[in-house]
Formats: C-alpha cells, sequence, structure tokens
C-alpha cells in the first residue's frame, strides 16, 4: 500500500460551500472511490484555502484512472471544479500530482 | 484514533538539506513519537517548501505534549529549527496546528 498526499487550492471565497458540499459526498461516489482503490482518503482544508488530501492506495495512477471513467465522478467533478483554483483546464483529479514523502513512521 | 494533518514551511533553500536528515532520523527520536503515540506518521513536502504532516493518535495535544518533555527532542529541533520559516519564536512542534477534517473515507 502507498501513502499519497496531495494538495490543491480552493478559491477563497468558496471555502464555506467546499465544506458543505463534501458534508455529504453522495454515497455512488463514496462507493465508487472505494471501489477503485481510494483507502483511509481524508481532505483537509487551511483557511487559506490550501487543500490536503491524504490516502493509500495500491496504485494512485490507477485509482485516478479508474475514477475517470466513472460517470458519478464526472458529475462530481461538474459541481466542485468551480470551487477551485487554477486549475487550468484540467480537472481537479487530473491535478493531485503526488507530493514527495521524506519521512514515514509506522 | 484521530487523523491529524499540520504544516510547516521550509525555507527555499534549505530543502535538499531537510530532505537528507529525515532520511536518517534517529532511532532514538523514532522511538519517542512511537512512545507518545505518533503512528502512521508520514511528512511530505512540496517543491515550494511546504512541509505537510499525517499522522493518527489518540490524542494529539498528549502526543505534543509527550514529545516536547523528552530530551532526545530537544536535540532534533535543535538541528531542524534552522530549517524552518516563520517560527516566530515557536519550536516546529509548537505550530503544528491541526488543520480542519472536511471528509473521510475509511
Amino acid at each position: 500500500m502507498k501513502r499519497i498526499c496531495w494538495t490543491l487550492q480552493v478559491r477563497p471565497d468558496k471555502l464555506e460551500e467546499y465544506r458543505e458540499v463534501h458534508k455529504n459526498v453522495w454515497p455512488e461516489m463514496q462507493q465508487a472511490l472505494r471501489e477503485t482503490g481510494w483507502h483511509n482518503y481524508s481532505i483537509y482544508l487551511r483557511d487559506d484555502g490550501l487543500l490536503i488530501g491524504y490516502l493509500e492506495t495500491e496504485d494512485f495512477d490507477a485509482a485516478v484512472a479508474g475514477m475517470a471513467e466513472r460517470e458519478v465522478n464526472a458529475r462530481w467533478q461538474a459541481v466542485t471544479a468551480p470551487l477551485f483554483q487554477q486549475l487550468a483546464g484540467k480537472k481537479a483529479d487530473e491535478s493531485m500530482a503526488p507530493i514527495e514523502e521524506v519521512f514515514h513512521l509506522d
């Protein structure tokens, strides 16, 4: 299992909306994440809009590719895309570049 | 078990030194972390110096307080303090304010 961390940036004027949307992530979206290998997946939102994701997965590329094929993910991204900054034409899940792990203690 | 995420900022001219130091965290420092409740603890370093920590712990305040009492931690902080930006007189481990978790999937 690999431990993946990614960052994105939420628009400062959309923090509250981001929080609200993520209180009720659709069950079918949660199920799709589980089925495509997103485990122990947490998202953190800093006051300045920095968004941090942490998950454990066998293969992150496969997990992202798996979600990209799901219809529910397209619908979810359509809802959440306006909340992000600077995606430069990419979908949020295409911008989740893994950050270098420099330390780990089990 | 609570899932905690914190951020700090490494000086841009100290990224390589930070990486190197964390390749060989002293065994007694690792042992102190384990004994004071720092579990599944990972640290990630973004190219711009953003440092992200993730850990699981029963009680984060107790984990921080526990480390603050360890002599090895004082020695470790002395080595690593010059690598951080904007600590404003605080030690790094005093600046690890938990970030709000807005989503979790087991």
